[in-house]
Order: C-alpha cells, then structure tokens, then sequence
C-alpha cells in the first residue's frame, strides 16, 4: 500500500502546482491553503504575458502548456488551472501533454456552485472576453442543469479596476452598473468567472441585489481539488505546515504589490522568483 | 546620387514598420499616413503579449526586439515604434540592434508637443505604468525645457476602457475623475502619454478644462518620421497611392474588431495577417 500521508520522497509529498495568468489566481490559492493543511504549494503567475482574457484560445493554450511545463519540471504531484481563461482553453491540451497529472480546472467547480445556488436556473456569468467567447460556463452549466438558462456578460474592465486595486469608489460603481443594468430580473445567481473579480464582490451584490446570489469557484475547486487528491492518495499530512512558493515570469515587484489584495496577506518581493518561460 | 523618389528597388520603396504592443498605434499610423502621402507601411501589432504597460523594462525589451526583428526580415526602411512603454524602454536595444535601420519613438515628439503647448511649464503626463516607472516623458521634456515641472500620472485603467470602445459616459468620467481629481491648478498642458488616450480626449479635456491644452505624441511623431526620412533621402514618390499592410501575433478578428476605433476607418479582417514571433 503506498504511504498515504506523503512521508519524504513519497508521490504524496510534491507540492500542488497552481498556474495563472498573473495574480487572480491568488484568490484561488488562498481558499486551496485554508482547505488543504499540511499542502505545499507552487504557484506560477504568468505575468509576462498576461491577460489571457482578450487572446485567442490557441495563443492561451500555447501559453498554458509552456507553463505546466516549468511546474512539471519542479515536480508536482497535480496541477490547480487557476484562470477561468486557461480552463475554459487549455485543460484538453494540458491532460494531452501530461496524461498522468491531475489536472483541475476552475470552469466546472464554479459552475456546480452556480447550479447549487440557483432556484430559477437563471444564472448569469461575469467573465473575461476569452471566456465569454468560448462559452465554457455556458456548457458546464448546461451539463449540470440542462433546463438552466445562461446569461453572459464579458466585463473585461473589471479586470483592470481589480489589478488597480479599485474595489470601491464611484469609478467601480459606475463600471458595474454599465455592465450590469440590463440583467433579466428573473436570474437569481452571478457567478465571477474570472478570479479577478473576487475584489469586486461588494461593490457587484450591491448592484445585483440582495434576492440575487453571487458565488466563485475558490471554494469549490479547492473541494474538487481535495476530492482528486484524496481519491489518488495523494494528500500529505495534514499535521505538517505546508509551505508555499511563488513564481512570476515577469516583475517580482509588482506580482508582490498587486498579488498581496488577492492573496489576502502580505507577500515580500523577495519570495517571489522570476522565471522565464 | 541616390533615387529620391522611391523607384521600385531603391531603399525609398520599401514600407515604414510600425510596431505596437497593440491597436492603440493605429492612432499614429493614422497620423502617418495622413502626413506621408505615397508611402507604404507595415504595421504590427504584438496583440498575443499586450499589454505592454504593466510589464518590466526587460521584458518589453526583448518583446520589441523580437517584434522589429520581424518586421526588418520583411524588408523595412524605416520603424516608429508607436508604443509609449515600447519607446520609453526599447529604443536602446532596438538601436544596438539594428545600427543602420532609423528607429523612431514617440515619446520624445509627444514631449516637444508637450513643451510647445504650454505657458507654465507646469506639465501632466498620462501614461500606463511601465512608463510612469521609467520616467521617460520626465527625462524628455526636462531634456528640452530643464526649467518644467513634470506630474505623472499612471491612469491603467484607461488602457482598458478604450480596449472596450467606451469613449464617453458615466464610467469613463468617473474613472477620469479619480485620476485626475488632484491635478495641480498651474498645470497648463497634459500629454496622452499612451497610444490608447487619444480615443478618451474629449472625456479628459472635458474634466481639465478649456484653460488646459490636451496634447498627444502622433502629429508629431509624424513630422518626426518625415524629417528622418526627407534627411536621408528614403521618401517615396507623394504622387503614388501607399498601401497599408497589418499583422498580429494574435487574432485577426479582434484586432480588426477593436482597431478600428483606433484607426479611425474600418478594417476587414481578411486585411490582417497573424504571425506567430
């Protein structure tokens, strides 16, 4: 029976591996860390080229291949898809290139949260262009609820005000209420399809009301990624302190300045390392 | 002595290249064609890695070299790099790399505009982050009036609402409000320091008022380009009709979607070549 607590040297003792775009994945990492004690974690933002969001699906699948690339080579015994761009691109290229890694998504989790919340089964996805273009919430949804009905709003701005770190003010509202005024009354869920916009969620309730729910997929990939985990035997134990590395491929400075709003604690530049992809 | 007027096979028949990390060029290309008639130009945008703005000095370095590099393995008499992040932190690379090729910036002509328009010498820059960091518009206009007194402001989220097309209405006053809210009252002049802006004037020179001149690098930059090419003899023939070709690193369909709010004429995809670099 292989050792099921990831003693040294076991399959169980790698990191997971998290790869983003840049820094909204940070907004996942945080809920993956409160639901996985004694995990390590290495997570790669790619900031050098980043917003996946307004690429073509080819172009974010290139760029996520060569991502996971780096982290395999460090050694992780699963890999956390931690952009909703990325999932909804390049998780088909990703379990080519690597047929033997777990490989989690945020699209499907996020999508399972919605159909959770929703009574009406009016649901309607804030995402980035990308996603909206490709339609990936739209068909998990439909997959967990065929009678849903999916409204999507590409609210590419909301992306710039959360790197910005503008989460409040009458910029944010008036943003919001742009995107936002036309919403059929009927939709009772909001699903943040991109990570960035966590930062925004005050600011978004206020706007779509009280009656309506607003969820990510934070907490449930983090469930997801558990279950996987569990599953193989690959959870370490949870009675150690895990450890987490950071990796940027362009300035340790600003991933430091800017990623520590998503993370939700204080990140020091000097542990962050710079790579080149 | 040398064919002045561009005869098929001189020097003077090859395009202009133009680079930009994006679309926000286009509005220089559109100052170009307009001031050099008979010309032909070859303008590439390097949309899979935009924006350019939030990344570091090396970064955009190597990005533009690799770009230009594409555009003179084409066959190039000339580059404007008609990118205020590119200009601010490329010229010197482009320059060593290419010693025989006129490599033109934005930054300096977006600077004389700047000293040319005011009275005060009291001087706002608008610009992305990257070049805020670098300081460059600082260095370039103390260069020409080192009497001038320089604010910076890094306005990011302008980028993004010019990207979405939304030139006017509530959400772009209020995000120009929180910019600029502080402006200081002897600030006479304030310079588009991004390719992106000019789409926002009204709405900027709107909230700074008639007593302040809005000024941008594209006339200017122009005049620069046909001064460099008239000194050393590379002008094509004014009485020819130029031809303007785009490429893009990523797709067509949006570059041609969003360029041509930036153009200022529409653009048929099938007019944009991908490339890969």
């Amino acid at each position: 029976m292989p050792p099921r607590t990831g003693a040294p040297g076991s399959p169980g003792a790698s990191p997971i591996g998290v790869f983003d775009s840049g820094v909204g994945g940070l907004t996942v990492l945080r809920a993956l860390i409160a639901s996985l004690p004694g995990e390590d974690f290495l997570y790669l933002g790619d900031t050098a080229r980043l917003p996946y969001g307004t690429k073509s699906a080819q172009t974010v699948a290139r760029y996520s291949v060569r991502a996971a690339e780096a982290l395999v080579k460090r050694g992780i015994k699963a890999l956390v898809v931690a952009c909703n761009t990325a999932s909804a691109s390049a998780l088909p290229a990703l379990r080519e290139r690597f047929p033997e890694l777990p490989v989690i998504g945020v699209i499907e989790p996020g999508a399972r949260a919605a159909c959770d919340a929703s009574q009406s089964g009016r649901i309607a996805v804030l995402a980035t262009e990308g996603t909206v273009r490709g339609g990936a919430y739209l068909d998990a949804i439909l997959a967990i609820r065929p009678d849903a009905h999916v409204t999507q709003v590409a609210a590419q701005i909301f992306v710039a005000l959360a790197e910005e770190g503008w989460s409040e003010g009458e910029a944010v509202d008036a943003v919001t209420e742009r995107y936002l005024a036309h919403l059929d009354a009927r939709i009772d869920t909001v699903v943040l399809g991109c990570t960035h916009f966590p930062l925004l969620a005050a600011a978004i309730a206020r706007r779509v009301g009280p009656s309506r729910q607003v969820v990510d997929s934070a907490a449930t990939t983090a469930r997801a990624a558990s279950e996987v985990l569990e599953s193989r035997q690959l959870r370490n134990s949870p009675l150690r302190t895990g450890e987490v590395r950071l990796l940027a491929t362009d300035s340790p400075e600003r991933f430091a300045r800017v990623g520590q709003r998503f993370l939700g604690s204080a990140i020091a530049e000097r542990n962050v390392e710079a790579i080149d992809l």
